[in-house]
């Protein structure tokens, strides 16, 4: 039955290759940037566009190695100084009940899939609408599982960037909201890559950013409410509304569900709450508020205390109020992976008993709005010349960890310092 | 040297009444409304505007009634069955040291005078944008200070509203963001009053919304995002950074403050956290992320968890790390009170070792682009002609107060019904 749902819900996203962007940009007609004019000086490009994002395993024999990725991964899941030890412990455990998640949902997450068609329809649109920098080439570079950030970045030296010939790349996370566990996990990482493959790691002295020949980094660290992508959410919930009745309509809670964070790293300062939050609002106000909502946290782990109130609690306690016309909406991740076809799908709706009335909102994945929306962001960053957001600079008031300040000193350096929004 | 602050700071806000409401208007052209053409119909005023607010001790002497009221709040302060004997306990222990801070900032609290003026303020705006639901009488109920909301609602009756003789009254929440411990604790306590002196109280049966002469209620239950409020916002934060020198502007980090929840009301899925999130992205979006910023939290007491970070950890921290040009914004309450007077100014900054480069923007108080902002936000709320937000009838997922319950139904109930934002 589980795998029946599965099959379903990945057959709805079946053919992205047939998306129409050409009909993406008809209907973001406000929201698309003007077709721009022939360029007068010659293209700076290439420019190489690298999508960051935590991955997951395509296969079910990947999960063993994306498990132990992510239990060693002290931006994620602090362990202390017996991470070495404990994370593959954690990890080996919880392998088996992962691997039957995956086989689950299809055989395997689909967010390698999603993430190259975006990145590659993307610059597709950058190549007319930026042609100052074109050619743009997608890069993938996933935190947990193949390509990995050092696959992505040997790719970027044999593609001709860096290494002594410079160029260009802009690294645009794929988390809309900024979260140390998760953009800054990969910025942290690839920091971590870059000094080995083009700094000292090479045998010569740490290079500054873009120096005698390095690569040019700068960074998207976050944009929780691009009206682009505001859009794509809001069109995806007003066709879930579409599928109710008038009367059953009208009593529709939409509840936005975000994977949540331990208390630990919320009372650190992490801003992701706060951004989350704001992408939701963004959403509403575009909705003029048709119904009432909350915002809900998901996929927590563990005995510690995390952020509520949970998904799964929310929707137990309004079924029990008679409250079974519920809308679940993913803010917080664009494409599927096992929280979605999984865990929302699979256990909060489907061990809900209302399968019927409470419908999760399709997935961002390969939506020619969103596309249009992220060929948007990218374009007014290379516009804007800045290395990296002002808020990406800033630590968080209770960070200790050394790698973030050196991480975030190299990112925000370079030519256009750390500037907009 | 407390006390000398205390009353330089009182004085900056000294003579409300000379601010020129033409002036505000003239600021905020873009966002106020038209004048109106004359009405073609009579008016269907007057109509009573309710401001709702916590209070605060005008004199020392009463700070003692004002915690009893405090803690014996199930709404706010929850303390199981023993609230009769534990919150007055609880209050008496702690009167002396509170009376102290408010003795240290000019004997009382402020809120009582600035939310009297705003309210008056306000009336004669709508009087001339609003002339069909003129005249418009302001009047406040605080919820543990005088006035309370039982003084204003026997006003209101012997003012000639309710009674028998109907007429309308908004009930419009001074807490930008909904919590159920405050907004949703004023309006508990304004449907109790209500019961008492229009419903089954006077011996009568129990009366709908606006039934048989009672007074029709509707509700303004929280405007967060209100485009006016942050423009009031931006403004005193763009003031507070022109005192910088350039070169330290360049170095301000922006700290929003707000009042903290236990992880209780947090995790019941309260929706203030989501909603002072969006007043901070708002406010920075308008001032086009100028410089980094965090969403911080005050004022927590008491040995249970309580949503971080925390402020002061906040300022100690990054003062530790040198950053010390912080700008402290609060963010959730509009007038000075204890919170901004004595916690930010005397506590945070005053203990911080750097109060010269620490400063803290001025609360709203009589700010007029600020009273300009109600009087749009009442205006579009008699306009609507809707009872409450869609928001305000949805329970949190985790509530269990019975209160909730029938109050949300109350103020849901009448003509509009629960709509708008």
């Amino acid at each position: 039955m589980a795998l029946r749902t599965a099959t379903r819900q990945l057959s709805r996203h079946a053919s992205p290759a047939t998306l129409s962007l050409t009909a993406a940009r008809r209907q973001t007609r406000g929201l698309a940037t003007p077709a721009s004019t022939p360029p007068t000086t010659p293209s700076k490009g290439p420019t190489a566009i690298v999508f960051m994002n935590m991955g997951g395993p395509s296969t079910v024999p990947e999960v063993g190695d994306f498990l132990s990725r992510l239990f060693a991964d002290a931006d994620l899941i602090p362990l202390g100084r017996f991470q070495k030890y404990l994370g593959p412990l954690i990890a080996q455990r919880r392998t088996p009940k992962i691997e039957k998640q995956y086989a689950a949902i299809g055989g395997g997450s689909p967010i390698r899939k999603w993430s190259e068609l975006q990145a590659a329809e993307m610059c597709k649109i950058l190549d007319q609408t930026s042609p100052e920098t074109a050619p743009h080439k997608p890069y993938v570079a996933f935190r947990y599982a193949a390509p990995l950030t050092e696959t992505m970045y040997a790719q970027l030296l044999a593609d001709g960037f860096g290494g002594g010939k410079g160029g260009r790349a802009v690294a645009f996370t794929q988390y809309p909201q900024y979260s140390c566990s998760t953009t800054g996990s990969s910025l942290n990482d690839l920091w971590k890559w870059r000094e080995k493959l083009e700094g000292t790691g090479r045998g010569g002295e740490v290079k500054a950013n873009g120096e005698d020949g390095s690569i040019q980094w700068s960074v998207i660290d976050r944009w929780p409410a691009h009206k682009g992508l505001v859009e794509a959410f809001a069109q995806n919930i007003e066709a879930t509304l579409a599928t109710y009745s008038e009367a059953d309509r009208k009593d529709v809670t939409i509840l936005f569900s975000a994977h949540s964070l331990p208390m630990t790293v919320v009372n650190r300062g992490d801003p992701y709450p706060a951004e989350v939050a704001a992408t939701v609002y963004a959403v509403m106000e575009r909705l003029k508020f048709s119904h009432p909502y909350r915002l809900v946290w998901q996929s927590q782990v563990g005995p510690q205390p995390w952020l509520g109130a949970q998904t799964s609690d929310t929707v137990t306690n309004y079924v029990a109020n008679g409250k079974k016309n519920l809308v679940l909406v993913p803010i917080a991740f664009t494409s599927d992976h096992i929280e979605t076809l999984y865990e929302l799908d699979e256990e909060v709706i489907g061990e809900s008993g209302c399968k019927d009335s409470i419908r999760r909102v399709e997935s961002l994945n390969g939506n020619p709005v969103f596309i249009q929306a992220l060929a948007d962001i990218a374009k007014a960053h290379l516009e804007g010349g800045v290395q990296c957001s002002k808020q990406m600079a800033l630590r968080c008031p209770g960070c200790t960890n050394a790698k973030c300040e050196a991480s975030k000193d190299f990112f925000a350096s370079g030519p256009g310092g750390a500037v907009e929004a």
